[in-house]
């Protein structure tokens, strides 16, 4: 992966406009929405348990998110999983406040478990909880990523055959025993509401143009994270950040990307 | 209509501040009562079976959107459209998606023809899915407007006796024999989430003071196509185009009209 | 209470960025969650019956929000509150609409009668529907702050033996025979959705600071309405102002607050 890699994605993204379906949560379904089309990837939101069958076949990536969790959306997130699992639809979950509650930590076992899930996305908190039930999370906020949040991801990764991107100021991308740090971005987005959950959303509009999806993980990241410098640069507080975040996201092209890429590749297998 | 008429309408609506009842998706809740605010009327938003009657009786319009949709949404849109027809309160339906899930095309079916709805207004896709329900919309996304959609927008303002806004590069505004085109606006306005919502509700706002629904109807495109023209100006991605948009609705002023309007009218009647 | 105990208030939700638990209506979410975020408090936004519980527990305010409101959110709600009550929490309510349906008016009986509530925050319209049921609110606007406004809250505050704040051109928070006027803020403010609710939320946020809760509340609206002002100053439209309005409590300072702060203080006890 280079900036060339994700430049080239980014144009798949926007000449073939992936349909992205999402289950998630009410406080960012506004603000993903308008990431995805800035991006160039065709959004759609719909939770109805009869009609989440229709919408998955007919998308290219299928992003769950449990955030505002209740028990009618985690019977459409189910049906949705057992769809896209069956057509080879990936599967991207963002675990937001897993480890604040136990509705919340054990929806993301049964989806861990029962679903071929293809990326799972969360903050050092609360994918550090999957691993140890005890860790109490903190509301949804993220804690500083470390050395030990790489085994945390590892584990993960090993157990569910699937791709871990942890986010933080280095955002660590696993699967299995490929890793790539990410490090681009900008403290003052963590101060947006649902900058993670975009990243989970960009995350499947990768996947769905890129089927390595530990490549595709990481092209999200690096995307959402140079957009996020370039947004912060313009901008004098949160409020605006949200805006220029778009802002860039929709004026993204291959000078800022190359410029800007900070990545480490951790790749036996390469 | 001319830009006269259309810039008495705003005024009324800013004098009045009608009440505009909202039963609509989540996705687009935030940025449509932010719409309505900024163009002068008073929005609410109150979707419980208990309440819906109570609120669409002090209302001066009934919007109805059934992006993401759910059965007890359905309920509660039953509810208000019934009492709304009762009152002769107008209702604008927006059919977001039409033509992706049973339940969506069901729901509009219904809709139509069980109640008086006034207007009509969606994308080529969602207005031919009415039609055919062979035909499948992609998502939410609107497909070009052409001769044919002229032909189905015909068909159902006929059947149903409504006016029918189908929105596009140039929208089409029908009832019957009476005919508008309004080719104002901006493409970059479809890279903002819930622009055609948005639009649905204004089209409320504008039925509010103007009981000539096919001539609110058009006001209403022509000024969301103008104020999209005067933001996309100012803006540099769909991020500041969604906020630009709002500050424009909030200053339209007559001299912006009037420089600005194109539109085509065919009016037999006349 | 002055530009330096605000100052100070402001300090401690930066360095401690209190959990605040949301239970608030759909429109809203989004720009809550930033506003909580953009003044340095972490929100959290839950509604399930299943995990409420678990939520309330670790928060340091809870957040009652009426509007788009449901009955599986009126049983989310009191079962928070009861939790917040057992656990010493302070809890701030928000009666949006209340007045316009029976369903929110008896809500709000409810939460006031069987809980304590430590803040009630609404328009001058939604807190004279709590004391004479007939009257009716015009949707979720806001009328004019009067001296009878004055009386009621009185009535309110003695009678539950809480803490009003009355939003309007002058803001009025009242608990028992002490009394504030806040005259800051803007009219514009009125133009963008959830202000109010916005308030409440920041309301929830000093609360979790400074346990003097007629302080807590009058220094969130002085804050509020600063923040306001100095947004209204760089917007050149409502779009504008709400994000303006996010930057400027972003970087809030004691010098604004200095110079700024216009409040009138009428406290028998001091």
């Amino acid at each position: 992966m280079n900036y060339d890699t994700i430049w080239n994605d980014i144009l798949k993204i926007r000449e073939r406009a992936p349909l992205i379906h999402n289950i998630t949560n009410y406080v960012v379904m506004h603000s993903t929405a308008n990431a995805l089309l800035a991006i160039g990837a065709s959004p759609v939101m719909a939770h109805a348990i009869e009609e989440v069958e229709e919408m998955v076949v007919h998308s290219n990536a299928l992003v769950l998110n449990i955030g505002t969790l209740s028990k009618s959306w985690i019977d459409a997130m189910f049906k949705a999983a057992y769809v896209a699992n069956a057509k080879n639809i990936p599967i991207v979950v963002d675990p937001v406040g897993a480890g604040a509650t136990k509705l919340r930590t054990e929806t993301i076992k049964m989806l861990l478990e029962d679903f071929r899930i293809t990326i799972l996305r969360g903050n050092a908190s609360e994918i550090k909880s999957i691993c140890y039930e005890s860790h109490r999370t903190k509301g949804v906020d993220s804690i500083a990523t470390s050395e030990e949040v790489i085994d945390f991801a590892k584990e993960i990764s090993g157990k569910y055959d699937l791709t871990v991107t942890v986010s933080g100021s280095v955002d660590i991308i696993m699967k299995n025993n490929r890793m790539m740090k990410v490090h681009n971005g900008n403290p003052m987005m963590s101060r947006v509401t649902g900058m993670g959950c975009i990243a989970t959303a960009i995350t499947g509009a990768f996947a769905a143009v890129n089927n390595d999806y530990f490549i595709a993980a990481s092209e999200a990241m690096a995307t959402v994270g140079i957009a996020g410098e370039i947004a912060a640069q313009k901008s004098s507080g949160s409020g605006s950040l949200e805006i220029n975040f778009l802002d860039a996201l929709f004026n993204l092209n291959l000078n800022d990307i190359a410029e800007r890429l900070k990545i480490e590749i951790y790749e036996k297998e390469i």
